[in-house]
């Protein structure tokens, strides 16, 4: 299956190509394009783009845009660096890798981007920088916080960082490995193809002919659990499985038996298979790794 | 491998065999024996005892004493009925079946057992049951109770009540199948044989050579979970699951997975496919019963 | 002290002046004036405003505007009537009178406003009710909500149904009539002056020459009490009480205290038996009544 | 009114007169009494009795019994020294000044008890020290334990030591000696007359012909507070104010606040300003320190 691009040359499947991007950006000779847009690592589609590429690219055509990056399903999950790559835009939220409810929204501004925000000229008021970095120097609010996220967040600070951050990350990188491996197992596809894949969801087509949001439902109903659903244009032919935040192995694997049943009830074609290939790899994932080196 | 028997006749594999128990009470022609304690679900192996047949022998040999019945991993989780059984004394507990922390303890006397209460000689306070009898006729207690379990043991009878007891009951067996199909299918024994399986708990023997307790250790260390220990004489030789409470299908395969992760990493002779078996029936219960009943 | 208008004729202690708004709408012949957005309840102030009457100056000059509405700290504290009163748009929150955190935020639209919303031109995009609509309809979110405040939500309603409405705003009632009588047993001024007293907060003047904020500072450290910091261009100058939400005659009666032992602490001038005027209340709440209808 | 003594020359109402228990063992000639068992803060009177004076007794006449204390009401909210006092069994709880549910008992033995355990003749099981000491050396319990409150307790802990506990029991001197100010005001008796007040609970006699119980229920009613009972013998004569743990000035003239109504509405005889005298001394509880040195 595919899907039709987006952006010329783009695909749904791959994440954002930076050559496109940058081919644009090139064009643009009277720097009308103001900001470029790109999400870090894409929820619909289990897809990861390369921001530090992208600052790469539009420096190397000496465009001006701001670089305005969506964090929500990467911050806290995946390395990610607004200084280092150059970002003047990060957007995040509490909701995903650093294991809150829904409730606080992150931006992270840089000196570029603040200038910016002093002639621009959308009307706002809730969102407005200013109001904000007013407040927050006496570490208030403009309105009421959500406070009670406030502390949960100082705790999830505390559990990130007792982990480590490299631990953090190495773990959403093998759970998501043998995910992938579950996905290969069944013989399925993800929607990611090529490129880099997301360590903390996956994305899975439904084969032909199968709707994914009954797959789902039933699940649901026989399984209690729920999977996430196709977002927009994947609606209906994609299901798929978060791996981040405060989820670990025997987590994932019970997730996992719960798609792989579901697979057989529905009557969907599959091989079994699936999580027992996730489990060779989880328990040895050195050896894994160690495999993989020696084949290069 | 084998357990000494602790009365004789009996063993820890097989629970309470009634005709001994009926045997030893027909010899009591004094009546000396005062009470018949039997654990109605043995936490420590994974075996049922058949309280109503128990009552049936102790009718037939016409012996007064009174019945007892420890019913802490039963109770919530499988059928019981004092009354129908004409169980004198039953003990349960707040933290299994209930789904609540440790706090309380439950007794439901007979009169019989409450006759014997006036004359009995063992010394007591805390434990009177006519203390606290005096106060819980005005919903008082004798003591400060653990409040806010009594809260959630009101919360925990609508959930019960809720899902119906026959569904609560069922999925119980249904889970303890699985698990017992998943020891098989690694080519394990369970520590029960023959008799009535538990549906809360099963116990599991290491192979010869193993150290059940290094085991767990791993595991904990390894993918986060604390499985069972062997109880007194089975310590070390024994590792436990239960599978009881709020508790279902993903929950006991993420379970399992750690388990048969776990095997592969201690490198314990097993079988693959534990985990496929378990799943293979709990995708289809149905079949499986069908098949049973077919097979008859 | 006196407030300058911001409004030709009104001021921040007596609310929305409906003849003011009367004549300023007979005014607007061309009907330029696209809205009328009141507050219900001033969070500031602790005054009502008289949405019904506003609706009636509307109509007596048949001006076509939409009436908005800010119940944030009177929904579910005082009697509100979208349809009676025929509002158009009621803006509401979960952080107040419906006792849960900050986190989801209500709007409830009369069809005229949904008319108007389609040929609205404000750019927006999260705050889009088309979106909202749409996906409410299933039973969901164009994008992630805050469900665990929606469960809670639920718990709320439970609980402000099994008082009973009439009963919750009689004791929003009680609780500010003891607050006032507090005030004036102080010797100090609430800001509100005549019009109508708001059921949920009260907002007292300092005397001359002493910093509210100060004040609240001193209060905070010596009795871990936060008051409410006077708003805009109260600050400094007013100290505020909120009496909704899960509240009662003694959590009241605790902060009362608190306020009454931090003005003797801080050396400011007031007479004591605020306090004792407030109990004297709230012992006998129907003898004031009763009083009060003698005195007519 | 006059609680007669339960030992001779004892009243209920002063606490343990350590010469009456020092002249009875003196007369123990053969040591036949094995312990003495002791309440340092008796909940029920609100009466602290001298533990460090019992064990300088108890030495000066040389009986070896053994000094068992009952910290229940005490631990965690006024001074207590085991090892300086030479007490032998100290039994504590959880629910009173470590601020948790109930569910944790603590028992703290010298050797000499310990010693004496080994040779104890009554039967025991649950409560047997052997067991537990054996199963606590590897952090392991011989029955499964409140483990919930085990978090609770070293949270619980942590909030002890940093408020520091001088601090901790200050704060109870502080809030006791408020509540007493307020019984005088109000012109009613506490039932502790002389020797040590409580800091952490304060018992009040009813005026003849008023049934305290009635009195509790009716402020249970009005102002959802509820008043601790009169135990025992005390039963509808006394109405008791637990203000230990987490406790400060607003909850304690909440609470006095409802008692002062509660009289009021009841029409039981007594004098307004309780209150009053309660936020005066916590107003400037130094002023009042150093006042009462000057009058010394």
């Amino acid at each position: 299956m595919g899907l039709e691009p987006v952006v010329e040359g783009d695909d749904w499947r791959t994440g954002v190509v930076i050559e496109n991007a940058k081919a644009t950006l090139a064009k643009d000779k009277n720097h009308e394009i103001k900001a470029v847009c790109m999400v870090h690592n894409e929820t619909a589609t289990g897809v990861v783009s390369d921001v530090e590429a992208m600052r790469k690219a539009m420096d190397e055509v000496g465009h001006p845009a701001l670089l305005m990056v969506d964090t929500i399903s990467s911050l806290g999950s995946l390395d990610y660096r607004q200084d280092d790559w150059g970002v003047d835009v990060t957007i995040g939220g509490s909701q995903k890798g650093l294991m809150l409810p829904a409730g606080l929204g992150f931006n992270s501004m840089s000196d570029k981007a603040l200038e910016a925000h002093k002639t621009a000229k959308l009307p706002r008021c809730y969102w407005d920088w200013s109001d904000m970095l007013k407040a927050n120097k006496d570490g208030f609010f403009p309105y009421t916080p959500a406070a009670n996220i406030l502390f949960g967040l100082d705790e999830a600070m505390d559990m990130l960082f007792e982990e480590g951050l490299e631990n953090v990350y190495a773990r959403h990188e093998r759970l998501a490995e043998a995910t992938r491996r579950a996905v290969m197992g069944w013989g399925l596809e993800t929607v990611c193809q090529g490129g880099i894949y997301s360590p903390s969801i996956t994305a899975i087509l439904m084969p032909e002919g199968h709707d994914a949001d009954e797959f789902r439902k039933m699940v649901l109903k026989r399984f209690d659990m729920s999977l996430g659903t196709g977002l927009a244009r994947l609606q209906g032919k994609v299901f798929r499985i978060g791996h981040l935040g405060s989820f670990n192995e025997l987590m994932l694997l019970g997730t996992l038996s719960g798609v792989e049943m579901g697979l057989d009830v529905a009557g969907i074609p599959f091989s079994k298979g699936g999580l027992d290939a996730a489990m060779a790899y989880l328990a040895h994932p050195d050896n894994a790794a160690a495999n993989a080196k020696a084949a290069e």
